[in-house]
């Protein structure tokens, strides 16, 4: 294995393992040395890669929307932003670590000194659902009069919400079926009339959708291709 | 002052000093002894009313539905539980401390034995949209086929998470226009036409509610009116 590879996969094993630790008891109080035994790295390996525990939560939260599996294009964009949906939903669900630690420290208020920057995802997610809403607009998936900007924050604000209800209620059990729904609500507002009859909001498409994506990233990988 | 009265507003200067103390901390940072310096009244007052932060905080949880003032009653379900999310809205925006605190507690997943019930508001919540769709369907006020449950469950998770997105954002500075936005996408997908146009969602209605409601509490109360 080459060095670089190596340094890689000591780096995802760090923030896989600080995401696990974030998940289970916050940022305020996790610390380096039950993320190095989780990760199974030494102290110096973990301080090569993050100066500090700051710097790391900080590298969880950026990945929280640049490490996800990308949903392959879809002919309608509309179809494209509900397939993201099914699939962040699957992976909160199916447990996935980075995911699930990456969200509890976005929407924790932490305190008020603790340096995390949490509008980074955040603001990722608003812009990212903006450009697949211009999109949508672009080929006349859109209702008129949707204002893209404040459509894309109501996503992100809403999803965000109804996570952390499902969580609460009951621990993320129904969350790609609260997801599904809220996505129907949401696209009936904004959608044509014409589009909204093909898009497919079933719940049991989100696990497609992830082994779709997962599947594609790794057939890309050798060639290259994002 | 009555021995009762007297309490009632010890009593109500300790859970009030409580929100703001948890809504600037959390409850994991939140001490008693801040709590009491905060409410100028002392440790015996305090433990009279509440044996432990534990229980201190339920009690902030349990008054974040049945403390808020009432909103009339309006000719629409509908436009009641539009006037309801707007008034909560602008109890947030405008810095009401127990209200502010009470949603921080909810939001936050805490430790795994912090012993807090964060299930009860949003139970509460649900219930209570349960409710008014349920009246808002009885008055044929809804499309058909609207599962009055789901959408209320909706209701709840996307206001939760609208008011985390526009508190990381913008301090809440947007958050009366981001609720009322939301309340209309979702709205336009479970009213019926005639009554979606009579609805109004404008964001300045929320001050005007607000006093509304706080007033019609204060003249309501010597006649012994709920």
């Amino acid at each position: 294995m080459a060095q670089q590879e190596r340094a890689v996969r000591t780096r995802k094993a760090i923030l896989t393992a600080a995401g696990e630790v974030f998940d289970e008891v916050g940022y305020e109080a996790a610390t380096i040395s039950t993320i190095l035994q989780r990760a199974k790295v030494t102290k110096g390996a973990l301080y090569f890669h993050f100066a500090s525990k700051e710097e790391l939560a900080q590298a969880v939260l950026t990945q929280q929307l640049t490490g996800l599996p990308k949903v392959p294009e879809r002919k309608l964009a509309l179809q494209q932003g509900l397939d993201e949906a099914l699939l962040l939903a699957h992976m909160l669900a199916s447990g996935d670590p980075l995911v699930r630690g990456s969200v509890r420290l976005t929407v924790e208020q932490g305190s008020p000194h603790d340096g995390l920057d949490r509008q980074v995802p955040m603001a990722g997610w608003i812009e990212h659902n903006t450009e697949i809403l211009t999109l949508a607009r672009d080929n006349g998936e859109l209702l008129p009069g949707v204002d893209v900007v404040a459509a894309a924050q109501m996503f992100v604000g809403a999803f965000t919400g109804v996570q952390i209800l499902s969580k609460l209620m009951t621990g993320r059990a129904d969350l790609v079926e609260r997801v599904a729904n809220l996505q129907r609500h949401l696209m009936a507002g904004i959608a044509v009339p014409a589009v909204l009859v093909q898009l497919d909001f079933s719940p049991e498409r989100s696990a497609r959708v992830y082994e779709e994506a997962v599947g594609a990233g790794r057939q890309a990988e050798p060639l290259g291709v994002d």
